[in-house]
């Protein structure tokens, strides 16, 4: 999905692209003015790579969707590094994840402690370019949560967003 | 995403279909045994139709997909019968719905007075079968929230199940 015109023409101003001088202009003002200099959105969002489920019964859960549900889900992976076992389980369109805690410092603890039957921890959506991503979101007051992308449970490069600036969701950023 | 062949013929067997006369087997006796007799599954989960999103400011988180995300995102609905407002947010292969309170009884207030940041509220997953899926369910105890499909805000028949037997998730199953 492309970030749209309106979007991309009010960057274009905002960062000094325009010819105005005018920071904030209306859509029409924008697109009758300076349609021929728009640049392409410096980064985009893509798909929802998966909607992370934290459970304290994996295995439960793993039947849930596999033998009641009828989807097909992945085998058990531990990922130490990252304080999880994961199961995943797919959909048509996108994937679950489900999460349950590995070792004393599991990242998801403290969310499993305050929702005893677990629930819907984050969601995962695609960018194409996580640096972009996270320049452009912290001039716009977004919070990430570290300061470098790191190598997220599929190898990627990801970074999570705080969740009192992403209307209460954790929201992860996996560039792809 | 059909039904994996091992629930499937679990499902021949446990209704009577086998050839045995033993409620369960295991999978490999199941597939030597009956391996012509496995019908087609009586319903399927198919494609993630959106996660829904609880927000207590429909226009700031509105515009933080649009504006800052990049988003592409619908117009505001007011959907009086469902008790909500709702604007949806495109993503490459699936939506986010955003969800506000309308009117005094909305269902989802509870979870805003809970949630005072708003929050993930339920995902919806798309069946082919809603009948035959609440019904295959409640037999394996999975508490549906109606008795019969309501009519959800897309028109279509939708169910809800008891997010206890559904590990902590709020589920939305709706015929496509």
């Amino acid at each position: 999905m492309l970030r749209s015109t309106t979007c991309a023409a009010r960057l274009a101003v905002s960062r000094g692209c325009g010819s105005t001088g005018r920071r904030w202009l209306g859509q029409s003002a924008v697109l009758k003015q300076a349609p021929s200099k728009v640049p392409p959105a410096l980064w985009k969002l893509g798909n929802l790579n998966h909607v992370a489920i934290a459970t304290p019964d994996l295995e439960k859960s793993t039947a849930l969707y596999r033998d009641v549900f009828g989807a097909e889900v992945s085998a058990v992976e531990a990922l130490p590094d990252h304080g999880v076992y994961t199961v995943f389980v797919k959909l048509g369109n996108t994937k679950l994840e489900l999460l349950h805690p590995l070792g004393n410092n599991s990242p998801i603890q403290n969310f499993l402690d305050k929702n005893k039957n677990g629930g819907m921890h984050h969601i995962c959506i695609e960018v194409n370019d996580i640096r972009a991503a996270m320049s452009d979101l912290t001039a716009q007051n977004i919070r990430c949560l570290s300061k470098e992308p790191k190598i997220g449970a599929h190898g990627k490069p990801v970074v999570f967003l705080h969740p009192k600036d992403c209307a209460g969701v954790l929201v992860e950023l996996e560039q792809v």
